[in-house]
């Protein structure tokens, strides 16, 4: 029900034998599929070649067995979940990106954004390039071809055109030969190393996708660390020199990963718990029930009544069969719609004050429907706990929290937000909290940009999502 | 994760000026989806016809939005969702079944399981009758259709033929011109009747549907009761004296039905938090975290956790995004699609005593491996509470709970269970506990058939599920 | 181009071993694709029992080589494709009708049209049957089941039922033992028996599907003649008495036929071909090229040109690339499309007079406009010459030819069509020329009531084709 | 059923007013899908970008109503139905090819084969161009996009970077502003100019497009010429300067164009109805009927019949409802699919000498299919007579005669052939009757190189048709 969107998964293995990777690649970018909902592709390497298919939808609307079967068996393959974060929603801007250059292929998978890539894409324009595709994901792609001229090896040419690229991004690719992992200097986006019991690497997103596919988690890749994992083993090379600044995006604790997975050590369930605990510890209401917004609310839902001692209930029903293209042709068809999608469980809330806990305001017009749902379901009160604080400022590294505009908290307290979405009472947790939500690592080490404004790489100059769709003849 | 499957979803709505009727149906049939989900359809009137639509597949997959329009303005619609209880998972077997007689036409939705319907339907073939389908419902529409023969209105038609049928039945059925529903005799099947604010009538499986359309729940329909709607309002006949015995399917409360649906006054999700605080009572543990399966398990947890005081966790995340025709080709890829689907929180469950809180064990297959899964994750301990008896005897009423061979509670202990799940222990919810669920509603109203073998009608003969599906030349 | 409408083509096949036969099924309706393309399907035996599929479209758009081999091997198939004549268009009218009774399965392939279905059906609903479709098909399917409960055998029942109706009927039906066909007593619809060099029997509804799957052809079926085919080997009945009138349709040879089938012995091309000599000699016309509109006037312009000595030319060219739901969003597309389906070679045709070849006239709309396109191109006289008579009376025996009120003949003279059409002469086949197409056999034995009004079979009381589609409660 | 795949068609419209003009091109493209079956594509302007839509399959099949819509009103739209002569048959091969450049967007449409691309490909990945597809299309993107920076103007720019291409090439292409179109300088594959009765500019592969859009054909462009369309009319400049030598493909009017098409002045029906003639004249036989192998055989046919004054006869009947992925399953069934595909008329072939009349023979194995079908129904002699010279060297301009090693004429005589065909005699068109098919246009001004290995243009020294599919590291 959170109006912010999550952004991309990425998925890569490689194995010793060939087999049918595109199976345990369509296993994995499953359990990533939160990251991203609008595309997924597969890449599998064939000899000194690459097959690929992709598509609009889920993974297994995609992939149906026949077409995972169609990509064969292979050593190396990669793969790509999306929610558009640059670039229209279109066939043509699904990933992997898959191109011929002139020592072969490459396939490219991209979570991530960059902030220069407006003014990399018209100096790549100026030189005779053409651009099939409005996606960041393309302009990579060139800049690793081009310094593919001036070098024998893959991985250096990916290691020079990193270094023209600024931004947030993770970054799984693949030559028939090489399956190659990478995050930017800052390490916004997560990215992971596991491996099977039969010894095979794979590299994911989230750790959630290792367990998918039955591997371990070995370890994160570090900030502006490079991997390539060939014949030999894995080898790890540094991308960037160090400079002492990492900022993990704050927001995938709070919202964007999944419970199950792990980041820095840290479990991502126990994150929202604490963010739920903190709330309480902060933010203290008398009420007689604790009520999580399903399904991104509810942990942070068990950790306030933990640490408050408020029992924990069940007060909303998401109706998990809604189809995401069923539209109501009236608008009170699409009043019920809503309805349809979210329901109170009135005998839990009925005549009781309630805390209701949700991951982020954006708009302010869901909140507003939850709460006044609660309200007619016969809650007393309503109290509103958010589990992140309040969004101030753009995101540039990925997610759509692009404008500030349309972002309710600004330029409006805190107090006009509670009025707004109709709650008793309204609180946020504190930019301190959010920084602290995994033990033992420093508040200094979290991107929180979308909180405090502290972006750790300077904002783009041209930064519509859509700045590629516009041109001119 | 359950192994035992829901049954049936049946929806009528009649107003009284022409409207877009097949979107409220679909609305309210989506709100009905977790009762069935392998084939929907909806019928509306027009004028003196009867148009539909139906097809295999969730609703927002049989039903686009320029299918809905297809249907056109009535002042009638009825729909279905199905899930196979009798007759194989075909096509033609889908319903509203829309038949015509010499009459007119007749659309027919069918939640519950005949019991003498093998007897009925050779005794129809013996008059020279065909059948098209392998279902009850084509039974219970020839038995209206030769009533209505002989008399002159399709109500009572349809009250002379259901003192033909025995079992289990909750009937929404449309002429042309009326709307009607009517009940067994011991009401095993829930159906209950609903009102907008425009004062349209409806009529659902469940008080959640009738939320979907934004319509109040006035009642339920009682026992042997049939309604009639038509120009001149609300009709209640009895189709069955009075007998005394009141018969309603208690795994209605503990499985079937949705946590936010209200029957006989009682909150579903009360009567499984119940369930859960039963359990606490009668067979407490030493523990330090209950963990709910999802999506079943979770309001009983919450109900345990409350009671026992022992904290509420979350430890096991349902991945939504499977797709369930997403078929995996060989046995290690089966392994991981079952990963896929449902993962454990680590955090949640490491070095701790587990109370694992689920519905029902059929085969016992699902249960073990979620024990294992959280053992997996380190729980040092893992005791398993079950928020229903155990199943002992076959359903013969709409439910696929119909062989005792399949069941592991059958010729099994209560430990022998434990031991073959892998839980440290293992309790279940008694019988006694089962009947009570609702307040103020007496145990002798229920059927329990499947846990104590009191069986409110007498067994069928043949109750193969296909026993139509073989026959000879 | 022509306004008729085909009608339906049936199939059936028996081996000795079991084959994947529905693969041969598809194959031989695809050859009969031509007498209908609204829907197709295919039903095999399976022990004891039957399986089908059917659905609306050309037979390789229902059946995929999945959907074939999904059917199975079999001893015994039938098929059918369909161009509904009587009842609409639905996915529920489709053929084979498959149907359970109290001595097991049956299909049931049928092409013609039933004079006093009408009458049947009410006397069967007044019993208290209920119809599932409104195609003759189910009155036909029930008056056999109803016989099958008085005789031991299928084909005895079949014969019974026969006795019922009255009309133009082939049937091929199916028990899982026996395959069965029958043609009505004055033999309206063509129906021909073959075997191929394995042994293996075939009926067809024209000799061209004999061809398809590998069969010679041995003879047609006599007008009320069944054929049973089983273990033992082919065995025929009489179902009707001899009465010693035929009335094969003739205008099966003049449009409805493929012009490589043989009837009666004679090839449809060659009598096709007559027809056009007979309008040579009958109506002779000074002309420069003679052009057939393609493709069921192509045969009578070799035919003129032959019997003329005017030059046989190639005018009109149709694009076989046209889709059949390609629909234009304005006139001024339609009228392109038009254009885009049938275009002119105007070299042929520039400065020359022309004779014009097609099949028929029904409403003149498609004359006219192609005369206009011959014109438009150049040529400097048109002569019309239609290689049937002019339709004056409705047909009810399988064609949609049934209201006199759409065609063009009735109530205007040869003149006035010719100059509604837009050609500078017109000229028709005589009745007598049209019932002598076929050498050796007498006129009399032709069913021509199309174009004189003499009925073999009295015209139905009730026949408009959609008469049970509107009903009552 | 001939053995040579056809290869492009291309379509470009331009408006002074805006016009749902997608609808417009769907027409055209559908009158020129003979021309290729395997992928459609449609672009059109929208202010100052270009909407687009591509895919696998037929133009009704990749177009939908809906599709067509969604692509919404514009002044100029093109258009391409493929038939892979160069790249794999993917998705992403599929035209018009839309790419962004630094000065906009270019949509361009490719009817040929060019003989310099790899050495040109070659080259632009040397300078870092990255390719998504394997096609010559996008390395005329590239080249068009680099002159495009050191001009102005985009047709300067296309004349710049046609001076680097060699080999045969048609294209119609668009910016958002201007519609181009162009023709190599032996003008190999045909293009013309029409215009509609409002004034708007149509440009096609063939006439029969712009008949199916309302428009007269003009005029067609001249070897090298190139042709735009903006605001203030049409713009004639030349490409390349005058070298004296125009080569059309003669094949063009052999078998690729419709036969209602007319290029040079001269009708496609009329050139075949004259090479039909030339074969009467040079191989004259005894015979009984002349006929045509359906489609492309029966113009040919019928001038034999006229110049010979043997009667022409219809013998062949094609099945136009096979559908084109209707496999069968075992080589039984697959024999069975060719009868069901072209079938015998007995009637018109039995105690007859034939002559029978067709467009080529490639590797012979339908020829020798065709004449058995002949003879197995009672044609007493076949004679062989083809319109065509033999193909004797690979066709290097956009057909896929692209190996002498599968032609059946490379290293055997006539009679040779003859005998493999069991034909019982054999004539080809000579090459010089070829070259005499249009009056009055010298001998010399065609390209026959695949019958006389006289190459307008130096063929190319890489030419595998999918010479870039395999690539390595």
């Amino acid at each position: 029900m959170s109006g912010i969107r999550e952004e991309c998964g990425i998925f890569g293995i490689r194995t010793a034998e060939k087999k049918p990777l595109a199976h345990l690649a369509a296993a994995g970018l499953t359990a990533l599929q939160h990251r991203g909902q609008e595309a997924a592709g597969i890449a599998v390497n064939e000899d000194r070649n690459i097959r690929y298919h992709k598509g609009l939808g889920l993974v297994h609307e995609v992939f149906s067995d026949e077409r995972l079967d169609a990509l064969g068996g292979g050593t190396i393959a990669v793969g790509h979940v999306r929610y558009s974060t640059s670039g229209a929603n279109t066939a043509a801007n699904a990933q992997p990106m898959v191109v011929r250059h002139v020592k072969g292929q490459l396939a490219v998978c991209h979570n991530g954004n960059l902030t220069n890539s407006y003014e990399l894409r018209r100096q790549l324009e100026l030189n005779g390039c053409i651009f099939h595709t409005t996606s960041d994901t393309e302009v990579i792609s060139y800049l690793i071809t081009r310094k593919r001229l001036e070098t024998d090896s893959i991985e250096e040419a990916v290691r020079l055109a990193l270094q023209e690229i600024r931004g947030a991004f993770s970054l799984i690719l693949m030559s028939p030969a090489k399956l190659i992992a990478c995050r930017d200097r800052y390490g916004i986006r997560p990215l992971c190393l596991g491996e099977t019991a039969e010894g095979d690497t794979v590299l994911a997103s989230e750790s959630c996708a290792l367990d998918a596919v039955g591997a371990k988690l070995i370890r994160e890749l570090d900030p502006g660390e490079m991997v390539v994992v060939e014949g030999t083993g894995i080898r790890s090379l540094r991308c960037f020199p160090a400079h002492g600044r990492e900022a993990l995006c704050v927001f995938e604790y709070i919202y964007f990963a999944r419970p199950d997975s792990v980041i820095r050590g840290q479990s991502v369930h126990e994150a929202r718990k604490q963010a739920g605990a903190y709330l309480a510890m902060d933010h203290p209401v008398s009420a007689d029930v604790v009520i999580g917004v399903p399904d991104s609310g509810l942990d942070a839902a068990v950790g306030f009544a933990e640490a408050s001692g408020i029992p924990y209930g069940i007060g909303l029903i998401k109706n998990k069969y809604i189809g995401r293209t069923f539209i109501a042709p009236t608008q009170d068809a699409r009043d019920h719609m809503v309805r349809l999608k979210l329901n109170a469980v009135a005998s839990a809330v009925r005549d009781r004050r309630v805390v209701l806990i949700d991951d982020s305001i954006v708009r302010g017009t869901t909140s507003s429907y939850i709460v006044s749902l609660i309200r007619e379901a016969g809650a007393r009160e309503v109290h509103l706990r958010i589990s992140s604080p309040p969004f101030l400022h753009p995101c540039y590294y990925g997610t759509d929290v692009d404008s500030s505009k349309s972002l309710i908290a600004c330029g409006h307290s805190v107090e006009d937000v509670a009025r707004m979405t109709g709650a008793d009472s309204l609180a946020f947790l504190s930019v301190e909290r959010a920084r602290s939500l995994c033990p033992g690592v420093g508040e200094n080490t979290y991107c929180a940009a979308c909180f405090d404004g502290d972006y750790p790489e300077k904002p783009p100059e041209v930064a519509e999502k859509d700045r590629f769709e516009t041109t001119w003849s």
